[in-house]
């Protein structure tokens, strides 16, 4: 039994600080640290390729898009209607044994400025494929797929393992489900975001990750000991300081928040800003604005989205 | 900072098939199997007493019931507006030293007809009372302070960690988080129940349960090896018949189900039926029906309900 189509929604994620723990299972390596994940998200549609190319979706542009960058060896991939692919969702694909579908991203984020979309793109891909194609794996293996294809692309670290979770989770010890260990912050909160500009994370994890691994140690356990929300900010501004992330208009905005009485801090690892409440609008900004995402990855009926 | 006031929402959970696992220490105690949590659930409310006292509410009946029911050592307690507590929301309170406080739990759920109404109701008071008096214990802590009440109440062994999960949880081994392990099947369907009547868990769980859990882990391992949907209702009827647990009208339920092709079984412990899809109402049921319920726990912003 195969539903042939599929979709799920995967949370955007911003870290708030981390150390790095690399190793040479990628189901093993992964991050422990913390962050908020958003309602605002990626959206990942997956069908078999026959089935779009029937035109039962009934969106013409799409169905263009797909037509055009098909191949006899995959389907067609686009991100936000422009073809365009991704490491680790093709190597999601490719364990799912799924490399033929159509695979279509769609995101109101910003790519490469730290909200974990490739990540959320992995999971979400994991899930829907999964899901259309029947592969009957369960969400443990779903998630550990998408992991390993983010920690072997060397795209993230811990945002996967985070976005499966949802809420604000605490990453006590890296790595897959079976492995790692989650907990969270309970809380319910709007979130404010300003990006300024990409910064990869590519080359800040292919770098010496010692000094930056201490300050997210040192963090995390100021958090363990007072898991609150203004707890998490104040330790995510001495990580970004201490670990030497911050850019400068990234530190000028969180200062403003601060000025303005807020709680603002970057995300890693991106030119972002992220705030409480309406922090970065008290200080002038015009941020974009979402709550906490409180599901965590899911799939969702076809019939309540698009 | 304590906002004085908080919400949450737990969803309901049927048990598709368990095996009981007690032990001393309430943590470690616990089921293996797996269920459905469900959209329609329990909302809990807490507010510190002297909040609910001024009037602020605009809810005249419920602060008249709040009067009613206050004390001078703890505030006061309903269940869907009537005067009324639960043993394990009274523990959790105790051990969040805020039995002080008004709590009042909501459902649209059937009592005592296995929706796991006490635990969402515990789990649903350890995040309110939480929030509401800025305890700063962790999403894992409370997960824990409510199963350890949970179990140790006699009124469930497994809701809980599947309440605090959402989706569809399988309970891999049992315990609170940091001892028991979690997967889930993933699937977002619509849910159909009907419930004829009340069945005891205390006495079920009271009695021997071997036989119970020599099927339960039965049926976990079919699931296991095949983590699909259409599989946990055929492990949950399988597990049903043999653990002996059947009642006339239940299984004519699920008999007439499966007659007009669809897939139902019973919900562990409540003399009620769920079903995928439309499978009650194709079989001639009134069911009340939602959906799986993606999030799990969650506080919820007063201002999204009520």
């Amino acid at each position: 039994m195969s539903s042939q189509r599929a979709t799920a929604f995967v949370p955007g994620h911003v870290t708030a600080f981390f150390s790095a723990h690399p190793a040479d299972d990628p189901a093993v390596a992964g991050s422990r640290g913390a962050g908020v994940t958003l309602a605002d998200g990626v959206t990942v549609r997956v069908s078999a390729a026959d089935v779009a190319a029937d035109g039962a979706t009934g969106d013409a542009a799409a169905a263009d898009a797909a037509a055009a960058a098909a191949t006899a060896d995959s389907g067609s991939r686009t991100i936000d209607g422009d073809r365009g692919s991704i490491g680790a969702v093709e190597d999601v694909l490719a364990d799912l044994n799924a490399t033929g579908a159509d695979v279509a991203v769609e995101t109101d984020l910003p790519i490469g400025a730290g909200f974990g979309v490739s990540g959320a793109a992995a999971l979400g891909a994991a899930l829907a494929a999964n899901a259309a194609f029947d592969r009957g794996r369960s969400e443990n293996d779903l998630v550990r797929t998408a992991h390993a294809a983010e920690v072997g692309r060397g795209t993230g670290l811990g945002d996967v393992v985070a976005q499966a979770r949802g809420g604000v989770p605490v990453r006590l010890e890296p790595g897959a489900p079976g492995v790692g260990e989650l907990d969270g912050v309970p809380a319910s909160a709007r979130v404010e975001y300003v990006t300024f500009d990409e910064l990869s994370t590519e080359e800040v994890l292919g770098g010496d990750t010692t000094a930056l691994s201490a300050a997210g140690e040192a963090a995390l356990d100021r958090l363990r000991a007072d898991p609150r929300l203004p707890t998490l900010m104040d330790a995510a501004r001495g990580f970004a300081r201490d670990a030497d992330l911050l850019v400068p208009e990234v530190a000028e905005a969180v200062d403003a928040v601060d000025a303005a009485g807020g709680e603002a801090a970057m995300a890693m690892l991106g030119r972002t800003v992220f705030a409480l409440g309406t922090g970065l609008s008290d200080a002038g900004y015009e941020p974009r604005a979402c709550r906490v995402d409180a599901a965590g990855a899911r799939l969702v009926d076809d019939r309540d989205r698009g």
